[in-house]
């Protein structure tokens, strides 16, 4: 039974109350066990921090055990290196999701620090991205 | 039952044979195959063209009438606003996928026209970025 | 009589069809019979394409026979050294027009590389910048 | 009746002696005479000031009753925002004209910061910029 | 008892008539009769003008005696580099203002030449970014 | 009775003691006081912290409940996206202040995340910027 | 006898009072007539003005009949195009003078429009740039 | 017996009667002949097309048998991602050819997305420099 | 006795664990052992936080007593002007260490917001750069 | 009496016969003679050489005797900042000069590192520039 | 019989030595000697100088008497605007070559001041760039 | 016993006399003597040029044979691509030293060409610098 990791980045725990016309307005508590019934068989786990020194423990302390991260480090996805540090430093491959296009806002939200160390990304798709995330584990 | 058109661009009939430490070695067409006896219940429909205006040609006649079209336009995603304004004059939703991961590779590859117009891009899975592309439509 | 060859670019045929709030919901065809019945002694002629090479061919075929060419080539205006070439290559003068005010909309369609090489630019007019442009060689 | 209100910014005064390479040795005092004949049933106005804020007054001054405005903001064009400013605040349609072709000559007469404010724009035509923009209300 | 100049600049004559969404359909008029009943121990004096020259010499003018100056530049915050000059050749401490919030509208309006050289920059709050601007004098 | 939270970001518990030249030698602390001495009938909340998560999270935590929020985020202002997300998901109207000039001070300083987000911006006037944000509330 | 018309440009006229450190105590008039008796045989005319507009009309009145023009246009040096298209386009020629060395000074002053349509730059020397720019008719 | 395919591309077919000071008015089939009595035991082949699709389909039909391409790929030198993918792609090694010294014209011709990817580069040498390029394989 | 201070930041906790071909196979605190027997009779203190709110509290409570601060900010050198008005903020020097040497890795690590307010700079020394650091104090 | 030093840089040998058309057809040698009988009660001095290193040699030598330098350091203006800190390691006063009005070339000529570290520049007069700079002295 | 002079630029007298799996083991002197035997009717010169001045003397020295120039400038091409002057100055045709593809290495390899100013570019082939050169003049 | 060589850049021979402010008032010489004092076991040598060329002599000269060079290239550093080479062409390890923290002075001297092949940075210890530099070799 595969571990799955999720970890979302500030301002996600107010998904479904924040800027519904981008996020909709479901809370991600609410979404996530929705999820856990899609993927009976994973052990999925969910973290959320405000904190970028928060979600960089994390990382550290389910990299080397987990078989996969899945990552909305939400703004700090643009401007922290230290995350991407943290994502290059273990052994897990992470996957890099955004609930909204993100290519599709503002200028500053086109690059992530994340992108280049990450197996992958997955933008665009709301909510569903989790689940392609997931997905691509097996 | 759902249609769902594939769009390969430049060089991608190439692949199995073209710089393998990025693309691997199996062929297009082969790995077509596998994806028909994924999605058994799906239309999927499979073209590729090296030619930017092919490409156009085929997103207007299919871009009415499919239910989803996956696009990998290879380079043109870097330099085609052409694409990218078919892909905004269509009905159709559009993934953009690429195979390799666009961001750990050449700066000019970290930008596509083609992701601010799709409804949402996934990159750097191998050939397992069409499935998770398909799986989003369902 | 003096013969204008109208050219026009990628997705230009999808006009009427594509985005309406930029372009409106007539058909070039539809507009171009108007503008026949409005030049009545100019041999006015159409060709579109969505391929760039083949809107070169045509700047070769009549570049050096016509009095007068109207090219809007559309998205490649922006992206096109190539077709710039060929408008520096011929002796039929040139003008270069868009349907809409192209430096209202994204900043990428601020700059394009057919300006610097054609007699003039006329912009913003709906399809009455066809008939300025035509206007312009008498 | 149609009134149509011109208005030439700096150093279009000159016109006929400036630069005769790139503005023809016509000056615009004679040239408008010519405008007038062709457009007999056009209340046609001209008004050319070297001063920003007197082309700015005269913007507001007609802005409101005008049925037209062909705008000539000379050097202007290129660094007055505060012109582009009275353009988006008043309510006559204004066309951006230029005598030569601006694309075709420095770096910083590329940019305009009338074009994303006005109707249209049209350049490079020499003096018959000014007809095709009068064209335009008709 | 303290004199306050106000120097408003181009465009703000036609407050309340220009862009009603961003600056509201009161005049400035009106609103300084406002602003002179809150402060009645306050000897208010306003000017406006569209010429940047003007706006200059009348910085000259009262730059040496009033207690403050309150400066709406408008456009010219961000392209004259001549009206900050004169600012810093003064001693009377100037406060920039703005209606909008500059900052959540174009690029070319997020820098002022005048907020170097001013004692602070208030911005966002509609007239009332005035009326705080006089109250820092106290 | 209005409540109004004040919120400062890193290194400003160092206030009159760090680079006084710039910040004076006055504690905020003992600023505050003051403060609620000016205001008595506001109900004022202040909050600082040094990490960004914190600051997050108490945007959060009164950003749907108070009457407005008065926010100097420090170097923070110039480098957070994600306190920025913060203030766009919440409804109570957030003031940015700074009690320098950040225009006169080097490059960095120029731009800030959160002004685009605010509704307004006072900056330059010591700690009298909290005094002149408070005053906008009413 | 040869005719130099000196031209100055905005807060020339607060020389002596303005930025001592930067532009010394000495006022220009005070100045301009130790230049007279230092060229007794030459006809020396002088013109400030803080408006642009006035300038170029200064520029386009003498610019056909005086044997040289000494232009310090302030601040308009950096931000004004329409000048130097006056300068080009007149028939006597332009000396760009400077009082300070504009290039040990801020970023936007190493520009100046006028420097490439000038017949020679002289900056750095104080009043004394006046009367190295005079030498040179000779 | 060496076979060399040279592949020119758009606007080349022009050569002769476009642009004759840069590129001299003799045709490229004629320089072929002369080149073919120069190299009588080389198997040398030509392709031109203007079209990018085209170009990328030669040199995907040749890449894997040649002994050598010869790339003259025009103005898609320096907009083609696409064909620098193809020349990647394939086996044979390539060298990029330009008539003219393309570091003495505009700015965009002074990079080329093919010269990382080819062997080499030569540039400037009027038709010679297809002469210096099959050399190169000898 | 002198108080020496060594900050480490984010993800060097894992120093020894993390990419061993930049960082080695050495634990840091391994490493601080071998220090502390190299300077016996200084007094040496160790701190890590992957948290740039904690490292900012640290140099707070150490920065007015110790004698030396070494200062390893990690990925935070590079993006934390927050950590930078700190070390600015404090009386004790503060030299900045990298393991690596920045320069010859990614472009984003050649610039470090650090280096500007610190004492001195040493980098690429391996752990040895803290020991280069702390004799810079003797 | 006075010393000054002439100091001038790379190919400045080759004046009179290097690009006549930007440079005039006399050799500075030639000019060097006139210049000695202009300045008969002036002891001046002139050295030149094509290598960097001397020119700093020539600084160092007679930049703590002469009472004045007259640099033209050619191309090196532009490229060299070691000269720069030579210039700013002694004591002379330095005017720096070129023939040729440098901000009417190219574009890396309108930089010059000597600018903001000489007392004054002078350009564009052709020779005369040198006899300019002399009497900057006087 | 011709004169053709190679100038060899900084750290190429240590070809065969540096950096050999960019420029191989061979001596660019073993090298020279293959040459001569190659154009045994050619008078083949050589120098090398790490001296920027020196190979501006020899440019000087013999550009007006050589029939050819082959110049590899080596880290130069990329920074001496001088050299490029010299060859400027000078009535040889010049060759600019290089033993690798520059293009293929870092960005400021990339640009070389020469390349605009030479008649021709040859780079990528390894020593055999040489003999190409030479080849260029027959 | 090891040997190291220390190679000081253009303006070192000045240290003492030149900007005392950033360099202090010791000479180089003079130091050099209390380096050796304290350094009683290592062979040291010194050498300083003000001429690029002779520096990368120097380099070439003891890079195959020293134990380590300490290079100070003072302005080179930041210009110097040839430099650079001579550094990754030998096969002694290499020191970069500033006397200054060049990251606090003007933007051209935060970058150094040196830096990316050096084996470590040391800056801003004033002399001491070098007495760190010459530590890291044992």
């Amino acid at each position: 039974m595969k571990t799955i990791q999720i970890i979302n980045g500030p301002n996600l725990n107010l998904i479904g109350i924040r800027e519904p016309e981008i996020y909709g307005t479901q809370s991600f508590d609410a979404y996530f066990e929705e999820l856990k019934s899609v993927f009976k068989d994973v052990n999925l786990q969910y973290f959320q921090s405000n904190c970028e020194g928060e979600i960089i423990d994390k990382i550290h302390e389910t990299g080397f055990s987990a078989d996969g991260i899945v990552l909305n480090a939400g703004a700090y996805s643009h401007t922290s290196l230290a995350i991407a540090d943290a994502v290059k430093s273990i052994t897990t491959p992470v996957i890099e999701v955004h609930i909204s296009n993100i290519f599709s806002r503002e200028q500053v939200r086109h690059h992530s620090f994340l992108s280049a160390v990450s197996k992958g990304i997955i933008a665009g798709f709301g909510f569903d991205s989790y689940r392609l995330a997931i997905e691509s584990f097996f």
